[in-house]
């Protein structure tokens, strides 16, 4: 199996470190310390910044942010043959899908749900995606043996591999992960002058808001590519804080215990013994 | 010394367990069977339900829940002599302070920044306060012996003591705790089914709500008793929230990617390399 990964950063850097010993690896990259380092590691057989290495591969990763996958497809998809399988790593999966769909009919999505803070190729490793789980889209179209190869590839990841429909997976992304960073992103907002007050930001506020540390870029994209999920959602968390706002106000004690035992509930039983 | 401590739930056994081999307890809980254990550990050298059992006392102890402080005071406060020092551990301060000012001069309120998800006696524990910060509460009446010897109460229990005004605390805590908590439970509204996808669950939203699991009747009162500043803090994160939903409705990403970053570089200087 021939792949070629576009993309040296963390994830297309842990997927190179996973799978160079089953696979022929080409890495293209227009870092080019990143490319020489890997060419050293032996993590890849070939690269450089040219789309033209993807030539001849059976496999190509697009491993570059969520706002780039499209015009990078556009970019590689002249130098590779017909039949040619080609996946991504993008934390949405909607519009890619269906813009790539148009373009290339060997597309499968993909979303690995692993990651961590630091970026880039240093901090790539092949144990990333072990026992992680990772998503891929189906469309009525997906050939068989593109599933295939794109599963083959997680699995060679040490990934569990799960299908779903593209846009079921963005409107459950945008609950799980993309709703939960944006609303930590904003409570930044009220933060004021509690920066001189160090020694008491433990309590709750530093766990809340750990998340909106996160990269202003990958983020900016990840919002624009799923706001037709994510708008709505904020529509509904501020109809629920103005109900909790109108009970608060009104001094109903009764009303904000139901309301609050009922959230209590909720959160629990979604995880049970687990934190 | 002789300490009243009443309510022997997770603070106030804390503070027992802390505190008993320097001073002499008495512990005053509705619950029998509290009260049985505590006098068989030797956390408190008497105790029971009736609260004639703090005649007597030096010092006074209100471990009882926000909302039933003020209360609480008023049925102990014809059983004990005139100076006795009177504190609590509430989460709130300043209608807490405004209302015991006025039926009692020797009042200084307490808040241990401390505590863990167990409630009750037997989660209580003489370590629960080490290195934690308890913020006590002067007002331009608080007399200087009251101060020494709620400051000499926290020292015992191994906590750092540090002072404020009693606004000054609730506008603080509104930021550093009430509203993250108040966000994490709104945010159980927009759950809904994902349930069925626990294998996912880990990716953001599972961080975010934990705190959402909080007692309900505890952060009812909390709540209700720091109105004054936790409602204009609605109302400012709406409208932050507001911003953002227009930005990314107008998919201008520019500003949201400025957006994003300012909040990002604000959440880093806060913490700067801890996390």
């Amino acid at each position: 199996m021939k792949i070629t990964i576009i993309g040296l950063g963390l994830i297309g850097a842990s997927i190179a470190k996973a799978t160079h010993t089953r696979a022929e690896i080409t890495g293209i990259d227009t870092d080019q310390a990143t490319i020489a380092k890997a060419l050293s590691d032996g993590v890849i057989k070939q690269g450089g910044a040219d789309m033209s290495l993807a030539c001849g591969s059976d496999l190509i990763v697009l491993a570059v942010p969520v706002g780039s996958i499209i015009e990078t497809a556009k970019l590689v998809i002249p130098h590779i043959r017909k039949g040619t399988v080609i996946t991504d790593t993008g934390s949405t999966k909607a519009r890619i899908v269906r813009e790539m769909d148009a373009v290339w009919p060997c597309f499968v999505g993909s979303h690995p749900i692993a990651g961590k803070e630091d970026p880039g190729y240093e901090a790539g490793q092949a144990t990333l995606f072990n026992e992680a789980i990772t998503i891929i889209t189906l469309t009525k179209t997906s050939p068989q043996y593109c599933i295939e190869k794109v599963t083959w590839l997680w699995s060679s990841c040490g990934s569990q591999v799960t299908t779903m429909d593209p846009d079921k997976h963005d409107e459950l992304m945008a609950i799980i992960s993309h709703m939960p960073h944006l609303l930590s992103f904003v409570s930044i907002s009220i933060a004021r002058e509690i920066h001189i007050h160090r020694e008491l930001l433990g309590a709750g506020f530093r766990d809340f808001t750990r998340i909106a540390a996160s990269d202003p870029v990958m983020w900016r994209d990840i919002f624009m590519a799923n706001k037709d999920h994510v708008l709505p959602l904020i529509d509904e968390y501020i109809n629920e804080l103005l109900k909790i706002k109108g009970i608060i106000s009104s001094g109903n004690t009764h009303d904000l215990e139901e309301k609050l035992r009922t959230y209590s509930t909720i959160r629990r039983n979604l995880y049970e013994n687990s934190r």
